[in-house]
């Protein structure tokens, strides 16, 4: 069998020689590792693929080896579980969908829940439970009320925000914490807010890009997963920026529910570490 | 109204003066235009972007003002129709199925044809008709046969090749002539053939990438309308590149559609002219 | 002999008709042509590369078709005067020095001037005048005033500032309107200010870049001419950022001259017309 | 002190533990950590950053415990030594000075040799000494052992060809085995041999590159360290393509070589394993 090991803790001398000496010990094969030190915030990271059998006393003899506080993971290749939330754009939805029929993912898609019924022909047409929860006549509260408890039924791994246009409530991010990534269509920082390719447009850059990143209780300044561009130029308006910034919004998007379902992101403070 | 007006002719002296006096005689605004010269060839490439109403005499008063055997068309803004072709593999089909539900390209699906039945729920999910013509008990003259009928009761203006994984008999090509578009998986000229991934593999190539180009009678060399590149490692065995490639080739796909869909594509000898 | 005419002017309708128009009465042909209009500020930009000899009344009689106000150029292939200024650090200077010495750009440096000596070796290897004016001792008016005065002892078309770590006064800055080309490093409008690369790492951002723009008197807010990035991972410091960022840095300072030297860069209000 | 261990040996069970293992012993500390392993050649590759003193038998216990011919090294922070062959073309050769002259490579050029005395004043202006070896009235097998010499008195840890526009005999190339890196200006093993962007411009690519690859004696076709790419299109001849693909090749060629001083490069039979 395959596994991945993934540890984070504080940063110790002598971390590496103990999690693969144990492997070895428990006949474990290392056929992948990365590792990284944070120096400044003096902490460890590592995710390491193994083939073999560990035994059931693996992770308690690991955690005994290791500074206290540590999270330790073992992950088999069990999919991962996740809800898409979406308003009207397919792009981000469409293509998490598409790749996950085409076993491009190690994702299974629970079910995408929307505060507008457009895309339900998408969901249906992937036979992907559509749930409408429609925030018309709800305040936000109760709105992301109904949503999370909806959530919640189906206890995802991962919340994909596909485009999902609603401000959360902080009481929404608390409940989901670390388990929200949202594509925001800006290279952050630039452009926080809303309408980013106009803002772009107005300022003339020659380079538009989006963001993916975890969500937390201030706006688009979450740890930041991945980012990705796209030239454009002075003959481009606003309009055929949101156009073009559609394919590099879908494909990073992607991308990085990808590096969630294969446990090669650690959220770091307000960073993220990546192995990819 | 708005309008694209297409022009191919052998060079001369004046041609942009004539179109674009000609244009300006029949009050028809330029909001944007394209031209290109290969001298070595002596041809002369224009796309012009009008809006104004051309009255019906506009194209032959044109004409008599070029040289002898240009090849003009003035296009409205109605769909480029297409008939998909696929096999198995559900990443390009998918992705143009997207982008048409997205309403991101000016085109439409008219069917997709496979000589597998595998992909049928994706081009249903979609509402698309799905034919499967299988090769099975057929010679290659009769497959293409069965399919080149198919394909002509839809009467489409380009065929794309959505990862169909069967070699074209010379009649095929030559009944669609200049209309089909294939997508390689490999950055052309290197890797033609079979398994450009494990080519690449082999070779320990620091990128790899994927190809869209007309289909004439020499395998993989017909015109190259567009290519992308992804990096890789060491670490990345050609499974890996298989599935990283997909990403590509998908994009580059459905941008080469798009390209023909905005009549931004033309034929030139081996090559093509791409006004994007 | 081949020349380039740029355009701008007012949007009117048959403006491409009339300057071609008069292009082939005047017996020059088009080899290349670009034109852009801007709908919203009603302005058309137009770069032309003609063969042939114009009389010496083309321009006189090309300004009377247009509308008031045209800003018409006739360039021949004399090379672009540019002063760079620097203070210590050499990748920005070297580079275009080295691209000037292997005849890549159509450029003269006529002279570098900086406010350390450091770089004197560099200037010297390649046989152009190196002049230090240190700041120390002078209040900004007064270096600024030194340094424009001898800038204006050479009558640059450019000045390029190669990573010239002075902010310049608006008697500078309005000295040599339009003419100043920055490069700054980070992908403006992002990390705006001092130390853009620490900013970067604090941020956790995953692409860094670097932006050319020309200078106008609010900082870092000139229009932009050319940006481009570079992917960074969480085991990258702001120091090898830094480091990775100069070569993006030097790459998009060099062709920001390369675009100015073959008269493909225009300047619309905050923003730039770039005819790549 | 900090120190970088290079291990390369046959692949085994508990490698990492054991190399980890052994530098806690010696209280050596891990900052970063890179391995692979080749299932198909069963090879394993690690490189190892470390902090500490290590004590003089350090080495010789680990190949200890090692399978039989681990090739090991430790590696201070002494600059690799390099000696750059070239011909007439400035780009690469002055790209490598001018990072020197950054101090942004840990190399250090002992000299330059080349078949043409045209890039002396480069050379000199960067104070490194130039000699040209002519070609002239010498068999290739005569000049390349006067080469050979004069690069043997330097003793090079690495021979850089930064556009030596010769073909190097076997005996050259067994002399300095795995010492030295090419440049091809191509994206390999596209359009091998000579004037490869006169074959891209036939073939009519969208996208050129350039290759940098150790030297083994079949022609281009050693193992490749480095490719990257750049857009062209219809509009670009072979002679702007060469001139465009030479950004390309200095960036590859000077990052290869900072790979080599870095030690993140290995040889793995015909092919590479970069720690980047």
């Amino acid at each position: 069998m395959s596994y991945i090991l993934t540890t984070q803790c504080a940063d110790d001398v002598g971390l590496i020689a103990k999690i693969t000496g144990l492997c070895h010990e428990h006949n474990l094969n290392i056929t992948r590792n990365n590792e990284f030190v944070d120096k400044d915030a003096k902490r460890f990271f590592m995710r390491t693929e193994l083939t073999g059998e560990p035994q059931s006393d693996f992770l308690s003899q690991l955690r005994a080896l290791l500074p206290e506080g540590a999270q330790l993971a073992l992950h088999d290749d069990t999919k991962t579980k996740v809800v898409l939330l979406a308003t009207k754009e397919a792009h981000c939805l469409g293509s998490v969908l598409l790749k996950q029929f085409e076993q491009a993912l190690n994702i299974e898609v629970l079910a995408v829940i929307a505060n507008y019924p457009d895309l339900e022909p998408l969901a249906k047409g992937f036979d992907v439970p559509f749930h409408v929860v429609s925030h018309v006549g709800l305040s936000r509260s109760e709105h992301d009320q109904q949503v999370g408890d909806l959530i919640q039924s189906y206890n995802p791994d991962i919340i994909g925000l596909a485009k999902y246009m609603r401000i959360l409530s902080p009481e929404f991010v608390g409940r989901f914490e670390n388990k929200i990534i949202n594509i925001h269509h800006s290279f952050l920082p630039a452009f926080i807010g809303a309408k980013p390719y106009h803002q772009a447009f107005e300022r003339g850059v020659k380079i538009i890009g989006a963001t993916a990143h975890f969500v937390n209780n201030e706006l688009d300044e979450g740890p930041i997963i991945l980012q990705d561009v796209t030239s454009v130029t002075h003959a481009n308006t606003a309009e055929m920026m949101a156009k073009m910034g559609k394919d590099v919004e879908k494909t990073v998007f992607s991308k990085a529910l990808q590096l969630a379902s294969e446990h090669k992101l650690f959220i770091n403070g307000n960073k993220t570490v990546v192995f990819s």
